[in-house]
């Protein structure tokens, strides 16, 4: 099957190891129309480019996108639009003793076990580098998103204990501080947090959440493809995500139905909820309200102090992975999580479109006139 | 596009509505060879039946299913298998009233937003009937995967604040009580707040928890088709979840690297992991561990409780539902849960058989033999 | 993988056996709105049905169709609509001795290889009343294009040597003959030449030709699914078909440039080509002329004529089948073609509504507004 | 939609425009464990190379292929497959006069309707060269299926009046004249009918004969996916195909039973055809002879003689083609139509491996034995 492919009206096929000749992207079934430039793409690639704090791995990839085809003249064309960064620095040797270890947390031992044949440098397709292609096509479909009025708002929640409570959002710090925390205070005590980690040669998880405003009502379709099922896949895909939660979220397990339900009031002529704890989403359709997500992240499972494994043949070994590693995913996942709810919404807005057949028929009506 | 189309490999199509002239679903993929009878399937829908307990609906329904194509002499052909529920006990009356009106928590406003025009009768299309389909298909699954010797395993976790502690497991009691619960003990204790929530006209949310064994390694695909992703969808699309948790689940945010790997080891000459903080699924594939998976259910919006709503052109109105209700969806939840996952390893342990060419090369060898 | 599921956006997934419970399809990506009601759908299955002429089989068979969900009040809702016609007048004893022998020209050799077991009765799911579920769901496709102003005509072009030249096209005269041929004269032909065939217990091939009008200009994607590839496969998944054209076919072999390019001019403000040589597409997209499509049906293999065959062990065997068979499957196929176009051509024009960025902004503009 | 995307378990997506940076394609799909390297990919794409002989465009173009990712050591990995041909010898001013011109036979009057903005540089997405990725691709599809013992031939069967008779077939021929033709007589023969044609300033069509030996039996589905199906749509999207057929093809509709019908027999145990009219597939699934197919090639529309045609804007206008064309497109169409076909064989043989459950329980218990 085609495990690297996503998406069915705005589809893309990402593609890259570690420490091959690059990663990139095609994304097959962006509309003609839409002005787009290296640029575009290259701005959302720089949120998750390593060596912009202390709190991500010092390594120095310059991430340049090159547009290979798709847009001419500025303009997409509705082809498909290929999308090309050449890895650089990769210093293979820090991989080598890596071969024939297993590291705990890591994808080496299952992708053996699945391939029998894997490019171990680097963890190759496995590696953070993969979502590479996710974030080039993710800015796509942020820009077709923001055209259409709709908006995404992605921050870090969490790191280890350190939660920004709903009640402190500042938006506006969002971007500045290097863990993209909506407080700059909590960031404060999330760096310090972090600090002593690294001394220690661990790592931290943490949580992201994920706001979407203005989305038209009815997106998602019902039964399997539900906007928040498809939200749950894109989401639990990345490599270190282990929840995603919609609206309340796992607390709707102890709550009543007379509190979780969200009545239904008017406001400037329009029917809305009173409430939110749907986190946008009736019957796998966008009610109105913001979309609230949230996604848990694991640790940094690559940390330096001494771990416990066994190499391919099952002999017990240690392991001490040098190199360079983030302390904590979450920062640098934060524009990944946006890239693939962006990435979802704009399949879903497209399908949509066939769900009425008045709408159908007026579409036609003005085409053949 | 097509919202109750699930799968690839092997591929099921839903249909029917609540009160329509019945409820099914096709599969389309289903190998030729496995022994199948309509006992098989209905041993499974009888788990989500209704009328069984004072904690679900008294509605009488006998849910029959048919077998309408797609196996010959007791055995499937390869053809696609066609499964049909009639409806029967259908009082539309009780829901006349709703036709107009937005219950608070559920699809209607959605669905009328979506489409327009809506079959309103018991939810139509967004009824807890249109699982029927799910449970018919993940009987079969379920069948499939036990001669291939994987086993699921599905209970109740929690039902509001009442949750069974791992500690207190006892998987020989879950059939022993109507809400599924691996404990007698903890079982009581959620009926008696069942019966204080039902008197106060309330409902309950809860949690569900799927543990599966003996699982291959490696099942599941790098990337966008991750085991847990695509677990991850099938199980957010089930109407009343709002959060989907893999291993230690959303707990990762507030742990360390350290902590957080699972180091590995070998038992009896086989490669294992100490501890299964992953929850089975390393990369996005089985790691050989067994598959941990959580979760959490919305309390039942049906109330009989008076609620403020308001009708489709806006006025406002007061709902009071009256009819049969569940005061807690999760013990019939409790097989559309591990329906929802049969299908979805089926479907990806298909998928994994051309993943490597030895075995392709293998397969047609002796085929051609 | 899913050999009953044809698709995309307007996605059917066919079932059943010819001896089984019943044949049908459901339906999963129909707009809603749609007036719809089982006559719509029981006039496009009559022309189908057996024992119309003496040219077609005499059994008797109603083939009544119901729909069983996706219609409430007569409209289409959005969600998926089964359709079932249940089977009547099975004669299996008929087909018991082709339990252990493969008829020539049928697909009871490789059902048996590739599935091992089998339904043999009636040819079991390669039956020609694997075609309901088919023209069931292309009635249903046929009336949205009609909605859109897009007319399908499909008529027989051909019988054994007798073809209806374009210069003696009377399409009035399609419906007036057992045949469907677009000439009186040419039906009494082609009849004398069938009658002449049955006497000597053979059957004959023939040829079906569809003319597409008023087709909307860009619908098809480049590449991959081109408007004629998607066609193609619709039509050769047909039994009987053994080859398919699209505008001069297999003709343009034998033609230069000059004569086969189609010069652009203008007409009524448009722009429209002088001839049609490419049958309505260039590039796999609709150009605004008539698509014009041919296929060749092979003759029915089922003839009483004594054959030479084997049975499952191999050994040799004479076979004369003997029951109810048509002498030409051409007229009963008219509406088969016609069904797969139809079903093509809804499925790429739903399609084509996310080609265009401007066009998708309109959409939600309104859809907000 | 996907218009770029073929296949489904060995999935490819293809890109890149005439004049764009380059075009390429993305395999999803390619198991792990095929020795693979640039040569065997270059050696495919050489035969459709342009500039090798007087009957070919002289344009000078290396089409050097770059593997990006999905192999490491010379052995795929399982993870996708990017192949990457940069363009050269753009030259542009060639075509800047065709920005606003409609060229008869090709498709800038649709792409236009269709997508509003194109690149109408030397065709773009539409032109020859969009082919390379499936060549690339098909190079791939190739090697997996000799590897698996499968063979496909195919050359020129005619063109224009020229055509091979099946009795003069020389297969050693074809590689030694420029046409691919199975017969050097022929071959010049041809050669004279086209310098008569250039000479003339048009150009000629022409059809390909594909033959596959040593197909397993059962591959394709029944119903919709049948391998004649799939084959068709395969061969329908190359830009020049106006024709499909399959066995006796078109020639079937003129024909009866008791001829067409292929008598089943035995030879060295196995259960064989006597004859082959059905082109190796019965009931849409492969019966163990020969596949044969044909399709039929329009001529080039690119001509330089004058033809009539209108601006974008319906005015009218004359049009002289220069620049460097091929007075035929078939012989390096030949390895184009290999490639198609290959590239559905392979994705249809792994579909196949999930037919039958006492083959996938011998796989999974290989598997965890």
């Amino acid at each position: 099957m085609s495990g690297s492919t996503l998406g069915n009206s705005f589809r893309i096929m990402t593609w890259g190891e570690s420490h091959g000749a690059g990663v990139g992207v095609v994304i097959d079934g962006c509309p003609a129309g839409l002005a787009l430039s290296e640029a575009d793409i290259q701005q959302f690639l720089n949120r998750r480019k390593p060596g912009q704090s202390r709190f991500a791995t010092p390594r120095k990839e310059s991430d340049c996108v090159e547009i290979l085809s798709g847009v001419f003249e500025g303009i997409t064309t509705g082809t498909p639009i290929a999308l090309m960064v050449r890895n650089e620095n990769q210093i293979s040797k820090h991989y080598d003793d890596l071969a024939s270890l297993y590291r705990p947390g890591h994808a080496d031992f299952t992708f053996d076990r699945k391939f029998l044949h894997r490019d171990y440098r680097g963890g190759g397709r496995s590696s953070g580098r993969e979502t590479i292609g996710r974030v080039a096509a993710g800015a796509i479909a942020s820009k077709l998103l923001a055209e259409l009025g709709i908006d995404i708002l992605t921050f870090t929640k969490s790191i280890g204990p350190v939660e920004v409570p709903a009640s402190a959002y500042c938006f506006d710090e969002i971007t500045g501080n290097p863990l993209y925390m909506p407080s700059a205070e909590y960031a404060r005590k999330a760096e310090a947090y972090l600090d002593e980690l690294r001394m220690q040669q661990n790592s931290s998880g943490g949580s992201i959440e994920c706001i979407v405003r203005n989305m038209p009502i009815g997106i998602g379709e019902p039964v399997f493809d539900k906007l928040d099922a498809c939200l749950a896949k894109a989401l639990m895909s990345i490599g270190a995500v282990k929840a995603v939660e919609v609206g309340d979220g796992a607390a709707v397990s102890t709550t009543t139905g007379i509190e979780n339900n969200d009545a239904f009031t008017t406001a400037d002529g329009k029917i809305v909820k009173n409430t939110n704890h749907s986190g946008g989403i009736l019957g796998g359709m966008s009610d109105g309200s913001d979309l609230l997500l949230k996604v848990a992240v694991k640790p940094t499972p690559s940390i330096s102090q001494v771990q416990q494994t066994v190499t391919k043949d099952g002999m017990p070994a240690e392991l001490s992975i040098h190199g360079r590693h983030d302390p904590v995913i979450v920062p640098r996942a934060v524009v990944v999580v946006e890239s693939m709810v962006a990435l979802t919404l704009i399949d879903l807005l497209f399908e949509n479109m066939s769900s009425r057949f008045d709408k159908i028929k007026q579409f036609y009506s003005e085409e053949t006139s």
